[in-house]
């Protein structure tokens, strides 16, 4: 079977690309000492999560229990949940996940850390590591005196061990955080064995913003606009494209591609609704201004050469990890090739 | 089992409320001498779309092939696929569906009707709707020349049936373009049997809006924060609710809910961002004001009493159709009692 012949809408993964994506990330954080933890929101694919243990990969990460419970069948054994677990039903999904692999957990509160401690009396100790606050102002606690608590507070529970602290992304606030955080925490008599941050962009500065010595990165092994858009990959580097079929050419200017937001997403652009909803390579000059869920309208006013109906267009998607989360399958190609499909296992899981 | 047991985040629909909507909405369409053929993209479900039909629906609307093979699958035997079918691999599997249900396609292009065209081929008479744009600027043919010359196409193609015309959303600009359209039409011997119109927020005006004669809708079922914005509907006439936690306080002004983009995606309302990505029942005066993934930021400064870690929240989606489209199941109640788990059969059926 070859790749055009594949019904569409359908995104489609170079292997290629992604395997040079990983190892470009695993030689750096090799250079600079830092322990690579990918995370698997992106590609929610077993393979590509042992392909990274492989080359290198310290473990991997996942917000999601369910999510790990994907990739502990899977036969990943080393897996951090960076996103707080709270509540009965989770800690017991929680204990069973620990009774066969090392696992690690967020905590940036004590209901968090009293979830994890239930699901530790189950008998396998579970590491915690504290989540503090970087400018995201997402989860994490905001301030070191409540870090330190919750460190302190972790240690002393029985079944948990404090493994250190996390932060996404990486930036300047998690280095003056650490400075202060880390001589806190010595004072208390505690040790920071993890000091874990995260995020695609900055990934490749991560040396020079904040002194953690373990990485968190997703979106790096397939990328998208915006990675291009950040300066932190080229069109060259992006793995993932999905391909569409123009389905209407209503008029002159406008055409109609069978993929909306059921295939990309709504997820926008720094530059905002200006910036359209893909990146069509094959009509760069064309713009997804307007999405529904089944249609995108695409302006062709800035192209000289226009798409005609029946036509195989690639799109890269402004954000790559939810388009993994719509697709049941995905293609996979090297050079060119079609390669089969594979079932996005982990696509779901959000419990 | 509890709903207030089962994990989050977790969709929930009422089925009192769906059957409250269905009803309204068929009284509605026998009032008026519509012919109701609602859209089941919103609710995904087998089920509702036998129970749409059995309250007095004249068959069902999808948008793509892959729905109607979950619906004809199902039972339902006459369906309307209203949106632009191109290219040979979809025809063959028309083909298969108008071999076993009574068929009918949207066109707005020569392409369209011959991929049409090849399906009917393998033996079972297809009906043809030629689409017309009412000012959304999707898909749709824009002038009545066109319509014409499209329809003449259709009529005198072996094994089409020309069944008439449709819009979406039903509008002023639909009434114009009939106006013209249905002179030119007779007078070419042609007899538009179907004049569909289509859309929640101004179903109930249909009939002061333009002479059609069947009524698309997809979202009245379930209800979402864009329907009550649209004064079309009330909280109570919400079906769809997610449930969820809050799993971080970082701050006195912010809470962390489990369920961000992979629940609710990052459809906006009207007002656009200022908007938020979600109305919270508990907390009228939260505002889910960022999202990444898996979490939900939440501002609780207009709040005088605030949620507290592992508190359950529910939560009406701004825009519904695309929510059922991200769970693999949705739990459903009546009089608020747990009835069970139902798979969102028809989802992820972008092809």
């Amino acid at each position: 079977m070859d790749i055009a012949s594949l019904e569409t809408p359908v995104p489609v993964v170079d292997l290629g690309i992604a395997e040079a994506n990983m190892r470009r990330m695993q030689a750096y954080a090799d250079a600079h000492g830092l322990a690579l933890r990918p995370h698997i929101k992106t590609h929610k694919l077993p393979g590509l999560a042992r392909r990274q243990v492989e080359l290198g990969a310290k473990g991997i990460t996942c917000q999601k229990l369910g999510e790990a419970e994907v990739m502990a069948d899977a036969g990943l054994d080393d897996i951090f949940i960076s996103y707080p677990i709270v509540g009965e039903a989770k800690a017991e999904r929680l204990a069973a996940l620990a009774a066969r692999v090392k696992m690690r957990v967020n905590a940036d509160s004590s209901a968090g850390i009293a979830t994890i401690a239930r699901a530790a009396r189950h008998g396998h100790e579970i590491g915690v590591v504290i989540e503090f606050d970087s400018g995201n102002k997402r989860s994490g606690v905001m301030t070191v005196d409540e870090a330190v608590a919750l460190a302190k507070e972790a240690a002393a529970t029985p079944g948990l061990r404090f493994d250190g602290l996390m932060t996404y992304p990486t930036s300047a606030a998690s280095a003056a955080f650490l400075a202060e955080a880390l001589p806190r925490l010595e004072a208390e008599g505690l040790n920071p064995v993890v000091l874990s941050g995260g995020g695609s962009p900055k990934a490749l500065q991560t040396h020079e913003l904040a002194p953690v010595n373990e990485l968190r990165v997703g979106t790096y092994i397939y990328n998208d606009r915006n990675m291009v858009g950040a300066g932190a990959a080229t069109w060259d580097d992006c793995a993932l494209t999905v391909h569409v079929t123009v389905i209407s050419r209503p008029e002159e200017g406008r055409a109609i591609i069978d993929a909306g937001s059921k295939t990309f997403t709504s997820d926008l652009t720094a530059e905002g609704a200006a910036g359209g909803y893909g990146y069509i390579l094959e009509y760069p000059e064309a713009r997804i201004d307007r999405i529904s869920e089944e249609h995108g309208m695409v302006d062709l006013s800035a192209c000289t050469r226009k798409p005609q109906i029946g036509e195989r267009l690639r799109v890269i998607p402004n954000h790559v990890c939810p388009v993994s989360n719509l697709h049941d399958r995905i293609a996979t190609t090297r050079d060119g090739e079609f390669l089969g499909f594979v079932d996005v296992a982990a696509r779901g899981r959000t419990l």
